[in-house]
């Protein structure tokens, strides 16, 4: 259930900084190279503008944020979706910010007319996974319930 | 290496019925839903021309394709590019057309400017996996190697 208290709303492009900054840290947290905050800024204000992603953010001076993109589907009419990131800082968590994000994200992707939602997380991210799993999110496929696996390369 | 002897082309509006057969094919060899050929045809026909995805094709009658969807990165200028489906008719497996077709691939995602390249697979697709391992793929993570999971839910 959401809880009471926690606000979520879409971002504009006015948020860019605030998007900017909860990106900087995540890529920090995790290790991830990251571009400079400024560049964060002006990159995520011309995507907001597009309409090439969609965030979530939660509180006045924001503590976490649900990224999302869209794309026709490839089999259908319909649209898909993709989580690309979700982030809560980490003095705030353990309040459900996370939930409340991704409840709000769900909500958001049956308004656009998404099928389904996918998204990647770590083996050892066991709060995240346990997040997605009560969601209804599934790792696995087919009748043996063999993992889905997420691969990448660097070109 | 790329195999002497297997053209890869990059599919225009007019492949669309070509494409929509090989989809429904492997949609119903990994018991899939899928939709018809027809409604396929006419949905891929209209993805093409709008740019919304990229085919490579292999052979006249094509016996197999990789997919590709690109979108602007949330990082950079760049782009992140997708493979959402990679297949080869069971009657070709075994001859490196999925190698070839992967290397076009590769190629293709370098010339349109995309800065690393996602895809998911099974945790029991070894074939599948022990190609993209060889062309340079991972799905580990961080320092420990964790493996990186891929998650969905039907909305």
């Amino acid at each position: 259930m959401t809880k009471p208290g926690i606000q979520v709303r879409r971002a504009g492009a006015e948020d860019a900084a605030d998007i900017a900054r909860l990106l900087h840290d995540f890529n920090d947290e995790y290790e991830e190279k990251t571009p400079p905050v400024p560049e964060l800024t002006r990159h995520a204000e011309r995507m907001l503008r597009e309409g090439e992603m969609t965030v979530l953010l939660v509180g006045a001076e924001p503590s976490g944020l649900a990224l999302l993109r869209f794309r026709p589907s490839v089999w259908t009419e319909q649209r898909e979706a993709y989580l690309q990131e979700l982030y809560v800082v980490p003095a705030r968590r353990g309040e459900g910010i996370g939930q409340t994000l991704m409840e709000a994200a769900i909500q958001l992707c049956r308004e656009e007319g998404a099928a389904w939602i996918e998204l990647n997380t770590g083996e050892t991210d066991v709060a995240a996974r346990g997040l997605y799993e009560k969601l209804g999110f599934t790792n696995e496929e087919g009748q043996q319930g063999a993992a889905m696996l997420y691969y990448e390369l660097e070109i």
